[in-house]
């Protein structure tokens, strides 16, 4: 492990851009199952029933879907000078934000190098714990969020940019063969003892792939499924319930009314000792993204979730030179 | 099987008198999850998301607890008068109630020969199917009623009478060994294709020991607990969730804020061939109540039901002659 | 109801051929959980953990796979005279098999006018029931067999002519609207209390689509994908799990190693009351196949299996004039 | 958090005995469903489908039953040596075992202040990790151990003695209150990101309350009790299925053919961020040992496991001066 003069805990939140906020609170509250802590004229804030902070998703108001940032959090306030004094070290740009995110301390701002808006804070305020209000639980009785999933086309820098700077772990990863070859095409990287909190895939970028939220079982993903369905919300399933090969995951990946994806994900498991051996896939296995062997739909690998800057500015992309996909889709 | 002038097809519905209809929705709506078909001044009319038929338990406000009747559903109107003269014939006396309850069309009630206050009917208004309607499931997912379970000290004749003249089958039954000779403790019968309809049990009555409702799963059950629980209902979890040997049946038993007991009820089997051999059960195998081995609270063997005649008296109780039960109770 | 001399019970059993029973036994038994009654050089029969009659899957060594028979039980054994009465009546071949089918009394064969070759029969062995043995459940839990879907190009009247002849009803059909008017194009018809014994669809035929068999839970349809994906079977799944709209199935499509079909499936209804109203779907309707909105694969509606008559020949086909899928097909 | 010179990474093992290795394995292998890694003359070396070590249960032959020691893993082999000279820097005697406990390297092994018997390893083999070989899942699909439960009448001093010296972090803890003062009656606490590695209880000890090892799911501890229950161990199961209110845990709790005890275990919380505020639970609030309300039985209490030094001897014991259980217990 890095030795390293700040600890980033987790992943904590994303904020998605929505173009109605009445809507988009009709398909994650009432049918997908988040708790709304507050509400204001352009902004939801919502969390799970594990939550004690005061977000996990933030869904604004906007005039063009997409995602707007990822927040991760540290383990306390002082680790932020730290980690700006070190982006400053290597060359990353950073700005203090304060009282711009509704709820949470200072944070430190910056675009990564591969385009990402990112934040990292240690203050935001505590909201009660829901996990014992069973009578609150609700859909797929979402937990906490798990991770966010970025498009590269640099997925090789990338993966090693926060190992090295913030202390990532590699838990699986995905390789294109070529001539005999393994190229890294997809990693899952973790702070948090689980499988992960952040995973880069290989794809024009920068973008967002989906940001991924916990159910509290598999049953409760076939529930909600059923739920959605009855509420009208039927094509808004665009992949599962399946189970992935990588990560074990059970998932259902769903588009929100704007089309932002989101995935509800159980299943994985715990990695706390450091001599685990990262999982290695072959892009071409045909378990490792269905392990039931079912091809993910095509949308699936051309869709994908505008990533803007810290102006809102929608960054432009570029193409990767490894393929994007696997060549069996369905 | 019997050649009956008429066909019962199922155990149909169940009247419960609670002395604050008000705290009872809160009760069996809210927290056990039945579903509000209607209610007027003094009752509250509930059925399954199963259900077509307009109700399959109906509170009424009255003064003291209890259980005011049980309703049979026949399988054509015509039925009914055969069944007049059928119950007239063997002294059975009869009476014609027409609009007496709400949603039902002409009613046979009787007293049966062990006090039990019972109807047959076959009109009542059609309700929508909420089956697929996912979006209004809610606590542990009522889908239609099961069984009756009367307590009786005249058991032998009791089964048979309902075998006899109403053509049910005996799927399971309970003995109490005595000097090596059988002797009936329990009888578990149906109509509809599944293990029961109606279940008697030897003890002080006629008394009502609970009437069962079918759960959509026995995850639905562990939730229901949760969700009772942090409803403030604990106490009012009597036995439970657990295995009975008999039928199978996975159960949590229940009283309602007034003591009434209902029990939640999955996991029996279908029943279809006529050359099913009945399962017996020894009084005494641990294995017969709780297939998991622990004991049932006393409670559940010293409290039970009110029986009332079609006047609303309660009706006199007498003692059994064989144990009211097993030798360990806990 | 129509009044017939005799009652058929349910849906009692399948025979399916298959080019290597070593082979067959390992996906069906070790894979999916069905519980081996008897091997013999050429047959294995197989049955559920609910079945109390010797089997309801006979796999039959084969130069070719596909449906040799399905069978039905009826009540009593004097049934079989009056239905081989009444098929004489309505000039419909029969004929008497007697140890044709080990552990089987006397049946009555007959080619349906579809080409379908039926088995009437009552006298079966019984055999142990595995209900309470839990520790020899495994994989899907297989319970017992639900239906058998045929494919015909006459589906108007093949469905009549079950209803008619040998009194199933009616309890879900699908419509194919042309010209604003509704023409029969699937039905779904019941024996037993529950939503079928006999699904038929309109399609290239007599060939069959699947046999049906219960799984105890969805939990164990979905551990049953994760076993059978283990087991290197991942291609053998075909489609879901997943939420079909009629009969509000949770199901599993499975391929045998030689390709025939048969379905896991949990969650449908009891359907107990004569008053049914059939439920409606139209064809185009996306929620009808699949609740939850994602289109079967083109396989499922371009692949079945070969019927067989008496003889083992295989049955000449014609072409539905019905569309023989929904427009939309992934 | 604590600064210290090294870093205990979680709960790894505990070291049953028992009086018949045989009828062990039928009971933890075939009933309980954990994965056997190595058997010899003396020991079985048991772990979970989610381990890549490789036990976390050992169960040695012995003449007596009871705990012979639990083992903390370290983060890094040099970590033992710190850990040495701080032990020997506040007066607790240590000595080095190698070879002593198979597939573990080097270890520091310790009797703590309270009695128990500790040991501290880094190295071990790395077996295969099951997680997805679902055809190797069995009963309740064992995963992973999650903690042990000490009993010992110094519960204030032990509980802050593992947090001043390993860095336990509290997640939740009982209180005795006494004249309006809060007394500490039970502390959960966590090295890894769950609720708990260990749990200390007043009692009379130093004893061994039990260990617990997480199972897959709720739906797979109800699925092993069915199994217990058929395979004739309804006698070995003490509590539950059951919800506890510390920790959210659903539990069944288990006591082998020797009597020691066991608990399976899911549906407690990550607890990842360094601000938790530990929940407080009044020793007399009944929704804290059962969230649903019914009591424990009385030998949950009363029984408990000898725990032994290095040289194989019982410890003697001394009572609490706090009660040992509510006042209310079954």
């Amino acid at each position: 492990m890095q030795n390293l003069a700040f600890n980033v805990l987790r992943t904590h939140h994303v904020e998605y851009l929505v173009t109605d906020l009445e809507r988009a609170q009709a398909f994650y509250v009432d049918g997908v199952g988040f708790t709304v802590t507050e509400r204001d004229a352009d902004h939801l804030y919502l969390r799970g029933i594990e939550d004690r902070t005061h977000h996990n998703l933030v869904l604004r108001q906007a005039a063009e879907p997409g995602v707007a940032h990822v927040g991760f959090r540290v383990s306390q306030d002082s680790d932020l000078d730290a980690m700006q004094a070190h982006l400053a070290s290597i060359g990353v740009p950073t700005h203090w934000a304060a009282d711009a995110e509704h709820a949470i301390g200072r944070a430190l701002r910056a675009q990564d190098p591969f385009g990402f808006s990112i934040e990292f804070f240690y203050e935001i305020d505590q909201v009660p714990w829901l996990l014992q209000r069973f009578d609150q639980h609700q859909g797929a009785e979402v937990m906490r969020i798990d991770h966010v999933n970025y498009l590269t086309p640099k997925i090789q820098e990338a993966f090693q940019w926060y190992q090295t700077h913030f202390g990532f772990q590699l838990s699986e990863y995905t390789v294109s063969v070529e001539n005999g070859r393994d190229r890294i095409w997809g990693a899952w990287l973790h702070r948090k003892q689980t499988s992960h909190d952040l995973a880069i895939s290989n794809g024009t970028g920068p973008r967002f792939h989906h940001a991924s939220f916990i159910a509290s079982s598999k049953e409760r993903i076939l529930a909600v499924a059923d739920r959605l369905a009855a509420l009208g919300y039927s094509a808004n399933m665009e992949r599962g319930p399946g189970r992935h090969g990588t990560t074990n995951a059970f998932f259902l990946y769903l588009r929100d009314p704007d089309g932002n994806r989101l995935e509800l994900f159980t299943g994985d498991y715990l990695l706390v000792d450091p001599d685990w051996h990262p999982i290695r896939w072959d892009l071409e296995d045909p378990q490792r993204q269905t392990f039931w062997g079912a091809p993910a739909p095509k949308r699936w690998f051309d869709e994908s979730m505008v990533a803007y800057d810290w102006d809102g500015r929608p960054l432009p992309t570029s193409e990767p030179a490894l393929p994007d996909r696997p060549i069996v889709v369905d």
